[in-house]
């Protein structure tokens, strides 16, 4: 039917038109009803967060006209997400990260303060109590990968340098795994340290590699079934903080990776790509004997004000 | 801070409104890369609700301006909502009913036709395969409630009787229990029927009282923690199907009932409360013998054209 037929049927046929005004204003009306039943609410803020989720909901079904199969479909979905989690899986903050609201959200709470470092996703592969190297120590601990010498500064938003930083990292290996996914009770590519009195520090990592986040479970399904990538921008993971500034939690990523912008989870910001060096084997930076290639790069740290 | 003296120091203050209006671009540009990366998708359906799902799931967080802690919250709530689910409880579906969402579903793919009777939610608490009795019997299976005479028809919206229909109802129990929560193999408040050649029904049930849907798990703890109670309105369900027929999910309601259009669900519509009329321990319509009171209600059911 062409438009002009359309628009003819609808003014020969009135009621098809009252009966869509009809059903839209009875569609409202149960929006309406159901935001109204929060009004009891003794927690303001929970109210306020349950009404938008309310009114978000109601808002995609309508605007899609969700079949009741998709209905099925959805809770289907959204129940085997949740019995996909376990102490070392975490499929909605998975499911979180591919629809870009994790990158939202620590976009809104930590918004952009002068030259301070830029955040991104946290991931869900930190772990608490990771072992502590010295200044130009190697926090690889045997995991897999071409050695890569990290140096740089943390400062703040006026250039003073933050003496005794805390600095955790934490990255995949070669085969674009963390240590918590073998499954056993490695250790590996994962440290903290501090920088020294004037806010510098080094240490030997490995040149980070792409790694798909995991997708055997439903998040990894439904990537596939809309055509997308399961693979992560190479990075390496930082989290510092220092007395009196906004900790910040994000990665660096590599100038010229093959993912780069194509990053699943939306992670890559301009101001975090760095230029990693590669180098044939031969001498390094602290004299340490590398057999085969090795890189480095370096990463100046800005904190914002903040606690 | 007044208003006033807010807007005073926006305007001696122009970065302040420079960095909102430049966070409110990123944001949005955030948005538009997610609904960019569906670019591919060879499923076009999937692509167009997996687009609104991202327009309006960041529009909620960057409404409410949702915090970290907050993110947190939600991901450890829906996780434990995909944990509650087991075979016989589905805690999503209890989500999406005390939202609201799957009475805005029904409502989209049941569109009001004419007289027919309108259609209300499924409920979790229907079971495939129940007992099939004849005409006047009683599908109670010796559950405990007050009896109740319940007769009707079934016709299109013409008006012209529709033989045969076929009639499944089932209920909770006066202690607010359906059968398969007892955890044991009990079959009992439920049962199908078929209408006789008039499109005429009659049968034995309960008169329906009010129960609370689940509220031991973390849907029932939101609703605990926004103020609001997980009763239902008293209700009979129905599910009535013959050949070139929309088929028919509903409950009846009961005139007068305690719950009514507090209902946790937002399941009561106006054509759907009947008037249950109570009666003293007495001659009955069939002529069985009931020990105390009974009640009797008549439903004239009218099936939607479709398949
Ligand atoms: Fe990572
Ligand atoms: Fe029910």
């Amino acid at each position: 039917m062409t438009i002009e037929q359309e628009r003819a049927n609808a003014e020969l046929n009135p009621s098809t038109e009252q009966a869509a005004r009809e059903q839209a204003a009875r569609e409202q009306a149960l929006v309406d009803t159901v935001l109204g039943s929060f009004g009891e609410s003794p927690n303001a803020r929970l109210k306020e967060v349950m009404k938008a989720v309310v009114r978000h909901v109601h808002a995609a079904a309508r605007e899609v006209r969700l079949t009741e199969a998709e209905w099925n479909t959805m809770i289907a979905f959204l129940t085997e997400t949740g019995q996909t989690c376990t102490d070392t899986r975490q499929e909605f903050i998975l499911l979180s990260d591919v629809l870009g609201l994790s990158m939202q959200v620590i976009g809104m709470n930590n918004p952009s303060v002068a030259n301070a470092t830029e955040a991104t996703v946290f991931g869900p592969f930190f772990v608490e109590g990771s072992p502590r190297i010295e200044l130009g120590q190697d926090m690889s601990f045997g995991a897999k990968g071409e050695p890569c010498w990290v140096t740089g500064s943390v400062r703040d938003v006026h250039g003073k340098p933050v003496p005794r930083a805390r600095i955790e990292v934490w990255e995949a290996d070669e085969d674009g795994q963390y240590d918590v996914q073998y499954g056993d009770d490695r250790v590996a590519a994962r440290a903290h340290l501090f920088a020294d009195d004037s806010g510098e520090f080094r240490f030997w990592g490995m040149t980070p590699t792409p790694y798909p986040i995991p997708h055997d479970g439903p998040v990894g399904r439904m990537l596939s079934a809309v055509g997308r990538s399961p693979m992560r921008a190479s990075h390496l993971h930082f989290m510092v903080t220092a007395p009196g500034l906004r900790r910040l939690v994000t990665h660096i990523f590599v100038d010229g990776d093959e993912i780069g912008w194509k990053d699943a989870v939306f992670g890559v910001k301009e101001s975090l790509i760095k230029a990693f060096e590669r180098h044939p084997s031969g001498p390094t930076p602290d004299g340490r004997v590398v057999n085969g290639s090795w890189s480095d790069v370096t990463f100046d740290i800005v904190l914002a004000p903040g606690t």
